[in-house]
């Protein structure tokens, strides 16, 4: 089958859509918006004011520059967590890899900032090695920066990424959701797709080839605990997660990248994130890379019809995370 | 966990958007509008016009003044009747309660008519205790009011009703739909999260701390038979509907709303509504109010990440009801 | 119950916004626009670019004249593929049948091209028989024709499309995307609740005695082989499908309707679609025509409030259709 050269959409202007709508919106959502001292927007969605489900399936949607759709159902497939969040988009590598993932390093040495950015503009800026393999460049007016915590940039910082990023300050907005928070627990969950995109970087499938994917996973109930919450989110994708993708190329690769992709292959594998976590002593990255992603995946070849079906759902371990 | 004490949406301004959508549509709808004698605007859903399932999922969401998200899907968790709706949304108390909740005793002694009106009209107009309690009043020039039933109020208690709301004659739009028709049946059922909030309020549940929450029921059958129909959308939601709630507050409340609140703990549980109404003799206050609330419900408190589950769906009642 | 005598809505009119919305997004669904060599625009959403399954299902939702609602979702009901389309629509005959329905034969004899055309433009021409028994015409000054097929109609078959249309060459739009492309697979499979009316037609059940209708289907993976990829979604429909219809008229017309509609009462039910096309040497037409309907069916009766089920999904054919 053909690959597709049309032109490429703007996950900054798709962003920035729903951005406004959010904000028109701020009231029912119980998010706050405010100028940030750079002179920056910044909206709350959960660390000083409540938030809400509703404002993390939109946060989610943002994330993904307005390529994906984020629908909250009662289908997650799990019989005691039956409320679920399920992502599509047709550009899965542009939308998760280019957008949602958080893999922007943001780190201030005179505050002691550090956090991981998510969001459309990580493709203004393309400060990631990731963008070399992407060959995707974004270009917009606008920014939106996603922050997966309490505190949003110091002003230093900020005016660093809007140099980056090639906007003015004034039209760069950062959303600041803790993964404690309701709105935070349901954008982290939303990653289940891009857990999936990311392994499959990782193992070294051609992104190219990856063109369509769907994927759902439980909502885990919100917990103020950082670590916890980390642990549920998680968990969620991990044992609760099911994604299926669309790709092109050999059967070969499809198989072995469906084989490959399910967490289960992980040796941290079979206990609740949060211990995994504890067993390490809290060192992140000491836990193996190969258990970011689904529980269970459908590999689709387009170009051969043929499927490949790979790991299953842990209802058990869900149960021990969520309660 | 922070309370949220921001700006709170208004319902008439939420619903006066969605009634002109479905105003612009009302042919592929079959719902009629007209003017009525005291110069309203009625729109007619199912008494003298067919009306339709997508009319009444409109209408639910009117009647939540545009603060939940209604959808269709076949998901209920019903093996028989797969067909379902989901209600969302992170306003529950104002939207379920301080809009959707059949709760104003609209009566003409004249005419004999007598109605209970729901939707956000309620809320501009503030007649019933239970707005005392909810700390909300909304003000917009704009008043919409739903009727389950067949006929609007008399023109004598509509210029009643917009003195009550402080609105002008031709800014009340009314909604009719009577219960048996698709639109009503698909309306009514589409409480069965404002059936788990008003069951917490009885409960004398803190409302401020409900935040967020869930709902799906099965879909019923449409039947003309008003006492009929009654039965089926009450058993849609006391014995196939499920309600997840976020609460904010101690883990002992949180333990004990999730305990109490599914229907059966009710003494009336057991048999379809139909029934329970003619053991009564048809007198709809003889039945213990404990009845109506969702057969299945789970309690997550957003405060410490605890969640509670109790009750269970009674998939042979709704059989019998259904059939 | 009365029958609805208001006025009904122009399904090119629907289907015009929603071929706008597909055009300004086109680089995001990976579709191209272009200019025919009669004037027409062409999109492809799948046959010389790449397309997917959101281009799909907004095809599905174009094909149906904006009478219908189609969704994506993870609730299909059947384990090994719970991707699914849920097709709703409360206009159930002029969407499916008036619209949706691939029932234009279009032929040139000296390009020796030939399509059955589908979509809203059809209603325009009305050049079927069909259209004489659903008491439809449309009047809209653009015109929407979908062809599942690779190739849009030569240039002078598409002179008498527009003239059969009433309208100028350039107000028509055609869409292609062949069985075996991602969103034409997803756009055939939405057909699932069309299958079923086109059914009742021809078991003679008065389709104005239909009014409302939801069905879903499991999506296939789509595969480029022609026969395999109508397999498929054919497959999809005939054992993974379920609908529910709402009708007026007597319980013993709607009982027959159900006993009848299921695809297991034909005798050619029982294996793959691919395999009974092979067993008829490809003639489509030797295909008892009893077999194009969904899986499973309820059908409610509106006038009575009861329901007949009938049907049952059969996963193991679903299976060995898909891998």
């Amino acid at each position: 089958m053909q690959k597709y050269i049309g032109p490429t959409p703007s996950v900054s202007a798709g962003a920035a859509k729903l951005v406004e709508a959010l904000v028109a919106n701020a009231g029912a959502l119980r998010c706050v918006v405010s100028k940030g001292a750079a002179g920056e927007r910044l909206i709350d969605l959960g660390a000083a004011t409540l938030g809400g489900l509703e404002a993390g399936r939109q946060l989610a949607e943002i994330c993904m520059g307005g390529l994906g759709v984020v629908t909250i159902n009662t289908a997650s497939g799990l019989a005691r967590w039956p409320l679920g969040v399920t992502v599509h988009t047709s550009n899965p590598v542009i939308s998760c890899l280019g957008s949602q993932y958080g893999g922007w390093t943001m780190s201030d040495e005179e505050t002691g900032f550090f956090a991981l950015g998510s969001g459309p503009a990580r493709a203004l800026a393309r400060k990631e090695e990731l963008f070399k393999e992407l060959d995707y460049a974004d270009h917009f007016n606008k920014g939106t920066l996603v922050i997966e915590g309490d505190n949003p940039p110091p002003p230093a910082l900020v005016k660093r990424i809007v140099s980056d990023c090639g906007i003015a300050v004034g039209d760069l907005t950062i959303l600041c959701a803790p993964t404690g928070s309701h709105a935070g627990t349901a954008q982290v969950v939303a990653r289940v797709l891009e857990a999936a995109l990311h392994k499959a970087h990782e193992l070294h499938f051609p992104l190219d080839n990856i063109v369509d994917g769907v994927g759902t996973a439980p909502l885990p109930p919100p917990v103020p605990d950082f670590v916890k919450a980390m642990g549920r989110t998680n968990d969620a994708i991990i044992y609760g997660g099911r994604v299926q993708l669309y790709v092109q190329g050999s059967n070969e690769a499809a198989q072995k990248l469906a084989e490959q992709l399910p967490s289960r292959g992980s040796s941290a594998y079979g206990k609740p994130f949060a211990e995994a976590f504890a067993a390490v002593d809290g060192d992140f990255y000491k836990i193996d890379p190969m258990l970011f992603s689904p529980a269970q995946v459908t590999v689709s070849n387009l170009d051969t019809g043929s499927s490949f079906h790979a790991g299953e759902l842990a209802p058990e371990i869900v149960d021990a995370s969520f309660r």
